[in-house]
């Protein structure tokens, strides 16, 4: 699919906003694909496409996460974090992308998981560090970003953990096994 | 099982320094359990023989776990976390110890878990408050502890959560099960 195409279609799905962080998350995306070796228009079609299920509504996600037989502990945790595998059925549905690599980086863009491959983790840590992002931190992951991916990730899974801990907010066991896995098998962290 | 003959049999068991911790959360214990409507003579044993296995061999820990089909995970992660299912299993054949109460409250007193009793809570929390604890963030879990049990086991999961973060540990998975449950289902927290 051409980059026109698919920002034309996911235009449609996103507020101003958000349609303006998905470039950056686009720009971040192409960036880091270039600096780590990865497919460029594989991680600039999976920025482009991660946040496509943003304002679908609640019920329309949990009713995608139960009938595809997602992690059952979704549901009981924020709302939040069920428009990233959403996203990742929607996306093949109704535009179309039956590339695995691309949808399983829109899958786990918001949690993380244990042995991601290296188009995960660019969409994940894009999304973190992307040039509209200005939250405590975020200037020092962008500078990890530049010497060390797994570093970079983990450090934005860190900050992540933190911030929801600092928050009384509960924390998804799927992003501690990302932090877990990254300590104990991540190479240059 | 007598306070003085349960005492008799785990000195032998530890160094006096670690003696010396397992009578400072024997007091803990009793107060708590005093406190929060506990069966004291529970706690009090439960506490006396938390650290049983603390010193055993990590083969021979490594051994029982494997032989009691406990969580495979935890022979990933670092034997420290070995000595609190390892002791359940010791004090009920070497101590004759069989109440299940009292073994479950050693069995977790490390890395917590979801839905504690209050016996098991108890165990976790006097083990980290216990007069001879002078760790940063001690004080203020021993001032909550007076007014909810719940939010101090909560500041004391968190704690030891952000510690071992802070130290770039990984995170045993059932310990922020631990924290999530007291976050989502706890009264008083």
């Amino acid at each position: 699919m051409e980059r026109s195409r698919a920002l034309e279609i996911v235009e449609k799905q996103l507020t101003e906003k958000r349609y303006t962080h998905t470039l950056g998350v686009s720009e971040a995306a192409v960036e880091l694909a270039g600096r780590y070796g990865a497919d460029i228009y594989k991680a600039e079609l999976a920025a482009i496409f991660h946040d496509y299920a943003k304002f679908r509504p609640k019920e329309e996600m949990k009713q995608i996460l139960i009938d595809e037989r997602e992690d059952e502990r979704l549901l009981t945790f924020h709302h939040e974090l069920w428009h990233a595998p959403a996203g990742a059925v929607l996306v093949r549905k109704e535009a179309g992308i039956e590339d695995e690599d691309i949808l399983s980086a829109i899958r786990w863009h918001t949690t993380g998981k244990p042995g991601m491959t290296l188009l995960e983790k660019i969409i994940y840590l894009a999304d973190y560090i992307e040039p509209g992002r200005a939250f405590p931190g975020v200037e020092e992951v962008r500078a990890i970003a530049k010497q060390s991916l797994n570093a970079a990730v983990l450090a934005a899974v860190k900050n992540s953990i933190l911030f929801l801990m600092s928050k009384k907010q509960p924390v998804f066991p799927v992003t501690m096994d990302t932090y877990n896995d990254l300590i104990q098998n991540g190479d240059d962290v």
